[in-house]
């Protein structure tokens, strides 16, 4: 399964690096796709993850979470 | 003896970490203070460091440096 993050605060690719780092970390996020330009995450759902645990993940880095879709 | 440099491309704080990391690593470099909102460097240097150094180690973490005082 996938899910769609509008991410806000990320301004360069350090930032797209922590992102990824931090969503790749979570059980059951089997791989994840940050795009600076458009702001968007891009995850492959393998388990049991909740929207909660994605913006947890997000938030603790510093960034904002404005939909997962 | 201090040097002040001016760095252009920093847009955030992982731009800042990373900045005080590569100046941190030049030898004869003794402390780097990066500010974020003036886009500046202060350093101490404590042996024989030349402009051409501090510029290279800034550029290869892909920033440029508009002066050095």
């Amino acid at each position: 399964m996938k899910k769609t993050l509008k991410i806000e605060g990320m301004s360069c690719e350090h930032c797209v690096a922590a992102v990824k780092k931090a969503l790749d970390a979570v059980d059951g996020v089997s791989a994840a796709e940050v795009d600076l330009d458009s702001g968007t995450a891009v995850i492959d759902i393998a388990g049991a993850v909740t929207d909660e645990t994605l913006r947890a993940a997000i938030e603790d880095e510093g960034y904002s979470v404005a939909e997962i879709a």
